[in-house]
C-alpha cells in the first residue's frame, strides 16, 4: 500500500469536513471569520489522521470519527492561537500566514481560542452515540487539554530556569504535544464495548505513548534544524527564548537515539496487530522523518 | 424565611467548596495558584446560588449540585480572567484585587482562565451520576460557554459601532451574562427524569431567562452609577469604551420599567410552585436591589 498517499488521502478527508464547518461559520461572525481562518490554514492534520488510523484498526466506523476528529483539530487549534498571543509565544507566522492575532487583534484571536475550545466539547456531547461514549470522549479530551495548559505554563517557566534536567523536559513535552496525540489515538476507543477495550487499549496506549514522545523529541530537533519554509513557522524559537529542549539536555546524537528508542516502543506496541496495524506504524516513520 | 441569611449561608457552603478546591492545588503548581487566587477572590457566587436554589425546588441532592456549582463558577472565573486581559478589557482591579493578569502576568492568567475552562468540563464529566445527565449538563454548559464568547466578541465590536438598536444590546447581553445564568438555573434540570423534567422545565425556562435579562439591566444601571468599593472594580467602562447598553438605547426610565417588567415575568413563571419557590422568587428582588 501506498502509505503516502494514504496520508494524503485522510488529510483531504479530513480538510474537507473541516471547509464544512467554515463554510458554515462563513460571514455568519467576526468570531467564526477568526475561527475559520485558522482551522482552514491547513497543517498536517496528524491528530485527526491518527485518530482514524486508530479508529481503523480497531473497527470504529468513519461517520463516529468525524466528529472525534473535528473536536481533536478544534482543540489543537484553540491551543496554537493561544500559545501564538504575545502573552504567550509571540509569534507572527503560523502554517505560512499571519497568526490569528496579527490578522484580526489579540482580542478577536483570544476568543476565537475561548470558541473553538468550547465548540470541541459541544460536538463530542452532541455526537449520534451512547451517552457513555460520548462521556468518555469529553473525559479523555478535557483531560488532555487540562494537560495542554500545564505544558504551555512550564514551557514559558522553563525559559527563565536554570538546569532544567531530562526529567524536566520529558513532563513539559509530555503535557504540552504528548497528551493530545495520545487521546487521538485512543479517542475512538471510547466507542468499543469492554471485551473489545480489553483486547485494543493496553497495546494502543503503549503505542500512543511512544509515538507522542517521538513527535516531541523531533519537533526540539526540527526547533533547531528546520528552516520557516519547512516548517511554516519560525524555527529556533526554543533557542531564542533558551527553552531546556531534548537536544539541550541530551545533545543531537542522544536525542535521535532516544527518537529511535521511542520509534522502536511503539512499534514493538503494534506487534500483536500484525498487517491490521500497518498504517499506524508507517505513521512512526512519518514522524521520525518528517521535516515540518 | 430570613432570605438574605439564607442567600450568605449557600455563599459560605460555594465558598467552602471552592476552599477546599483551592487547597488542593496550592503549591501544585503557578497555574494552580493563579487558579486559586481568582476562584477564591469572593465575589456573589450568584450563579452556583442559582444553581442551588432551583436545585432545591426541583428535588436535587446538594451532593450533586456541588459539583455543578464548581463548574459554574469555573466557567464564570474563566470568562472573568478573559475578559479582564489586557487584549480585551484591560482591567486592573475585579472584586477588590489586582486581576490575575496584573497580579501574576499576562500568560499565567491567558492559561489559568483555559484551565479553570478545561477543568469545568472535566468536573462534570466525572460526576457520580448517569452518563445520560452529565451529557446533558456537558451540552448546557458548553452551550452557554459558546455564547459568553460571542458576547465578549459583540462587546468588543459594539464599542466601536454607531447606531446600536435595543435588539444589539439585548443580543450582546444575552450571550455574555444571560446564557450562563439561564444555565445555572437550568443545570439541576439535567438530573431529571422525563416526567419531572415535563413539569419543571418550561417555567424555569422562562424564569431563567427573565432572571438574566434582569441581571443584565441592572448591570448596565449600576455601571452607570456604581461605585468601585460597591462593585470591586471601575464602574464607569461602557461609558469610557462608548459601549450602548440598555440606559444609552432606552434612557434611564425606561431601563427601569423594563428591569421591572423582567422582573414580572420571572414571579409570575414562579407561580405553579407557589411557597417552595419562595427563594428563588427572593433572588429576583436580590438581583433588582443589587449595587454590586
Amino acid at each position: 500500500m501506498d502509505f503516502p498517499s494514504y496520508y494524503n488521502r485522510l488529510v483531504f478527508l479530513v480538510s474537507g469536513w473541516i471547509e464544512e464547518e467554515c463554510a458554515e461559520r462563513e460571514g455568519v461572525s467576526l468570531l467564526d471569520d477568526v475561527a475559520g481562518y485558522c482551522l482552514s490554514a491547513g497543517g498536517k492534520r496528524f491528530r485527526p489522521v491518527a485518530a482514524l488510523a486508530a479508529g481503523d484498526l480497531v473497527g470504529v466506523s468513519v461517520e463516529w470519527l468525524k466528529p472525534i476528529c473535528l473536536a481533536l483539530e478544534y482543540i489543537h487549534t484553540f491551543s496554537l492561537i493561544h500559545d501564538d498571543l504575545p502573552a504567550l509565544d509571540n509569534d507572527d507566522v503560523r502554517r505560512g500566514r499571519p497568526t490569528a492575532h496579527r490578522q484580526f487583534g489579540e482580542g478577536p484571536a483570544l476568543l476565537a481560542g475561548d470558541l473553538l475550545f468550547t465548540e470541541a466539547f459541544k460536538i463530542l456531547a452532541d455526537m449520534d452515540v451512547p451517552p457513555s461514549a460520548r462521556i468518555k470522549l469529553v473525559e479523555l479530551v478535557a483531560g488532555a487539554s487540562r494537560d495542554l495548559c500545564h505544558g504551555q505554563m512550564l514551557d514559558i517557566s522553563a525559559s527563565a530556569r536554570q538546569g532544567a534536567t531530562l526529567a524536566d523536559v520529558k513532563l513539559r513535552h509530555q503535557k504540552k504535544t504528548g497528551a493530545l496525540i495520545e487521546a487521538s489515538v485512543l479517542a475512538p476507543t471510547c466507542l468499543l464495548g469492554e471485551e473489545e477495550l480489553r483486547r485494543f487499549q493496553p497495546s494502543l496506549e503503549k503505542y500512543a505513548r511512544h509515538l507522542g514522545l517521538l513527535f516531541q523529541i523531533v519537533d526540539d530537533i526540527l526547533d533547531r534544524i528546520g528552516t520557516e519554509e519547512e516548517m511554516g513557522r519560525s524555527p529556533g524559537s526554543d533557542q531564542r527564548r533558551a527553552t531546556p529542549t531534548y537536544l539541550t539536555v541530551l545533545g543531537e546524537q542522544q536525542a535521535r537515539e532516544l527518537a529511535e528508542h521511542s520509534a522502536e516502543e511503539a512499534r514493538s506496541a503494534l506487534r500483536p496487530f500484525g498487517e491490521r496495524a500497518a498504517f499506524l506504524e508507517w505513521l512512526i516513520d512519518f514522524v521520525l522523518q518528517r521535516n515540518g
